[in-house]
């Protein structure tokens, strides 16, 4: 309806350290072929978060690589680039959550982030956490997923010193339906300087590691 | 307004194990005084529950013991029976959920039930739990009590075999203000069998151990 | 996108009496066979919970029991054992319920407990509950499901000094959509003793039920 | 800060059967006795509802009836007229509901309706229900009040074949808290014609019934 | 999975005035197809209401009567009857109310009441209300559907006496998604005495209709 | 604890056409003098909103103006203004609305537009609103101010087609206590093209009002 | 079911200015058709929102526009009409808030009111929002749509002085779901007169412009 | 009740980087005094925070410092410390916000992390914002504190590169009473990696600081 043209904001690398990236649930399939044809045409790194098989279909040709699990779409602007800071651990409750961590974990890779994903230690059995704590005690700052109680990061949060980013997924039903008990029991963990983002917001997260590690590493 | 006398379910007793308790909360002192008047005559134990020192004033001539933090008035019918079954443990995550825990540990004095009590092992430092692990271990029944996340109902399901009543307590702020996050949080755990009651509802939790008790040493 | 294998916690039938169950609702298909894959290699009993008819059929080739009403399968590890526990009750306010009922009745199986499943006696016609009374009494423990107002345990704990897990289920629409009007109208039943599992949550009440009566017959 | 006069609906009697009553909670107490004034003048029938003890007080000039449990204040316009209309039950699941029970019962006398009242019915001793069926039964229509699971309503819906209507009452803590749980188990009630009105609307119910006898004794 | 028969409450129709309807949503093909054979078996009329086009049509051979608008399926169980009580208005905001009025006045002619239904005469432009409001004034007693803010059975509340029963609609959208709103308008409807029933319950303002009519013609 | 000033955005006024009004609610007594002060001395007007008694009291020295019902402080910078603008007609439900009402009115003082406050019109008795239709007419633009079920506006927009701004009040109790259900009746009007404000926000209803007035006099 | 005639308010324009819209979502395609055939043998403009792809081609025959992102199904009356009043702009967050924009800007082309509209200044970067505020200031409105937090609404309120008419759009996930967060943001808005309409209704955000303009152009 | 010590987490120091502060809402004078006695004997330090007035007045042999904006209660265990790490800013939207503000800066000066607050730079008069950028970028990193719509922090994190923990405050009323609408607006913040912590957890917010500064100082 509108002939106002798409506005990307390409400065936001420069000003806050990480590019833009494109939120594709709410768009249509041509929006974003248009979004993409920009980056492209720029070279710039596009992400596509929330990205349904269709609209990836939609933009097969250019050449970009989707994950379903994860729901997102990849396509580096001149080349892929190497891992070069980190490494930050994502650890998550269950194999339920692989779709946030999936979308976190291809967000680190576009910041160049390394990540070493730990799963299926969720606090019902709580041995399984401890077994893998010196590989988490090695990064240098802990991503948390889970889904239904959300009670992994407030443990976790009292086992490690780094900086922890708890992330809750809709993962449950009921009471837990759509990750609403997962955040708030994250929100009110007892005073242990855990941060939290939006359910399912892996690529928040992943951004928000990025600009501790700016921070740390200047 | 009304000349319809107050009725009191004297058979429940016999009909369910326990006997009826007051909720002290939405009465009056007048009806208090009225209720606690026919458990005299009848020579029941009598315990009321979220009963305020004001009222417990008004009640100053019947001789009962009020307990301001539990919030409760115990009166024995005869004289104080001795606790002899159990034990239970009633396990809280940190002092400020003393109010729950007080009226959970005068309900079971009522039914009879030998309660230990361990307090402040909430999991932001979890080895707190693990110190006192083997003590829970040798409960018949664990009642759980956490406000905040509610995590702790969750870890000790994983660790203990015994039946685990979760109690949410109204302890916490902004998203955790009134319990909600902890109850949501308990109703939500992942799949070990704990049952969950009302927020703040100690004397439910009592109640349903003294169900348990019952059946198992039937 | 991650290399970290999929941990299935096989200590937890050691440590709390009930092996790990696996909730479907969440996981692919592909997440799923390889769970599969791993339980039939230990010759452990699988039970997956709401397993959709898609991923039954991913399935198929394990030779578990699909009942698409109640979205279990179940593989027995070695063979099929006896139900030597309980009996429990089972009791359901309308044929509405029957979802979270099989899926109850179906870990009952799995844990050895014996199950008399009655249903339709809602309050709207309270005669129906009475009529089968003396049935719920011979039970060690009754299992309420309910919709709607879900005022059927309230009842039910009443009239039974045995142990009373309630059980919502997301049957109603308006107001009672999702069961959250049956689960806050348990969690408020009047000071009898009821606890409670989330909503639709069948596995856990029978989780719960293991473990009470494995306290019982210690 | 307005000289816009107060205006009262004069006519509503003639309209629809019943005066306009005076809302207290938010008005102030100067306010009330200017409205006071207008209906003394007029000699109509003047109820306050939600009235509290100061601004009952303010009122002591105009000799009206002050009922602190029920929160109203009455006073007739001429003379106090007889109850000639009815009989309608009004049900209670406890002492705990005396204040929605006395409003409606202070409404139903100023409508001229002759009230029975039945108390401490509750589901959670069934029995009690029974065996006031009979006096149930001989009402016109039943008003049932009730707070925490706000079951009753529903069981005596399907006892009775009278018009019955559900008014919830705000007793209950944790998810019973100002009676939103009673409120939705009552218009999630099993299909049987029963119909509810606002949390703690006394007034509200007697308003209804006065309707409904109004077209019955057409 | 089980055994246990379905029951059906056959003595409804003595006990309270209306025989049981069959709520169809959360109920299988097969279930339904099982009731319907009750119900054809013992000559009895059977209107299953929320039923899907699909149900309808494992329903064809029983020879009943769908409305894919109200979601009714209605079966007499020997031959239509004359509706010869009455009569009452159903009224409505607009044409999107339709499927919850249609069921309501479904429900009537089984339950053999006659309805007038006016429709379109929302708040919005309210004299399209004062052009009907003789034929409304006609009626017993009226049913007043809407959505979106609900607003109108406050307005029919305070223009008629007959008593009036607010049905709201899941029609809207953002705020007012799923008829909650309208829900909560109906509720807080100033001090008229209009009574409410669930979002969507046409059948049971329909059965609420029929125990007030009950009521007044005996 | 800080040293950083209080810092007022004296700009706002040529901007964007009215001065920065103070929110007195979560301030202590002390930052309001501090405020107080700062605006003195700038000759500026100054108008505290949600100012209690005791916070007016300590501001006794600067010679202000305080309505206790509509909760404002407003002292003149320089000398009382005349106001030329409008006029408005703000007309609310009833009495019971007047500190949403007063703190609208006191608003339109300072920005120098007239109104005209038309009460107790509410749709209970809506002949009561014909009765004022022709003064409403005479206005620039309605503000219109209601609780419990929010109609009026519904009502009023369908009537006048001058911009109507609606104005929820906090006036009610249980599904309508805190104006939540009149703020979703007013957003879901059926699409007359009336904006609303959020609850109590007198004086945001009168800054809209300020800038559609500057615009149309412009 | 009904006879009863669908009634459309083709006084609306008169009364109150504009022509009544036609609501999609919850009628029929029938509905839909028969309500197309009354405004086209009136020769007046129709416009239905939330219209699917489905039923704009049940309207095919009928010759009108449809635009599938903004879901609105268009047919002039008699012809186009031009816009003659204005400007206004209508800015956006995004491109996914398209669909609310899109109903917007053509409810103002049916309403003759000329719109500019200017997208993708979301205040994540704001240096994007100062490039187009000259572009902003020409407009004698503005509409500001915006889903997640819904900062923009604010942040324009701050700059222009202009009427602001915020628009949430349900655009975001988890918390921001359904465009909750961002409408409880744009209520929320400190005090600088904005008003706000529900979530995603474009049409109601340019009929409330319609009487902006039309009261200030009289 | 029960004799079961108050037990201390002496070693979260070492585990995580900070001491355990003690949160006093819900925990009894009494129980204050008890654990200031541990803390005092155990010369460490101790931060008591939402310490009411009363309370502190309990503790006032204890001799620390109250601050009654912020209800902190601050006793260093053996002297202060100087601040050496940081510096951070702590960035307000205005006064209203200043005790989560100055329970965040108490905090802070516990941790040894030197601050600047900079407040009354809220989105509506945005220039205010801009004239305290740079010193906001001289930061390491920015708590930012908001109540109402909560826009502040998604602007500020459009703007620098740094870390950014948003801090809701409950300031506001109808749909912002207690901080919820600025809770949900911050986590709903557009994909720029800003984390989370509950409404007025400002020492959350320093401890997450706290863990941030220690990795990056590592």
């Amino acid at each position: 309806m509108t002939d106002d043209p798409i506005t990307i904001d390409w400065q936001r690398d420069e000003r806050i350290g990480h590019p833009e990236l494109v939120y594709g649930e709410h768009k249509t399939a041509e929006q974003l072929v248009a979004i993409a044809t920009q980056y492209r045409d720029a070279k710039r790194d596009c992400l596509i978060t929330r990205c349904s098989a269709e609209k990836a279909a939609a933009l097969a040709g250019f050449e970009g690589t989707f994950d379903p699990l994860g729901r997102t779409w990849l396509r580096w602007g001149d080349e892929a680039k190497p891992a070069t800071r980190g490494p930050i651990a994502i650890v998550s409750a269950g194999t339920s959550d692989s779709d946030a961590v999936n979308e976190c974990a291809t967000t680190c890779a576009l910041l160049g982030i390394t990540t070493d994903v730990i799963q299926d230690v969720g606090v019902a059995g709580i041995h399984r956490l401890f077994n893998r704590l010196e590989a988490i005690r090695q990064a240098r700052l802990v991503i948390v997923a889970a889904g239904f109680e959300g009670a992994l990061p407030s443990v976790v949060g009292g086992l490690v010193s780094a900086p922890v980013i708890a992330l809750p997924t809709p993962v449950g039903y009921g009471v837990s339906a759509g990750g609403h008990a997962a955040l708030n029991a994250m929100l009110s963990s007892c005073s242990a300087g855990i941060t939290v983002v939006n359910i399912g917001n892996g690529c928040g997260a992943a951004l928000a590691a990025d600009r501790i590690l700016h921070m740390a590493d200047a």
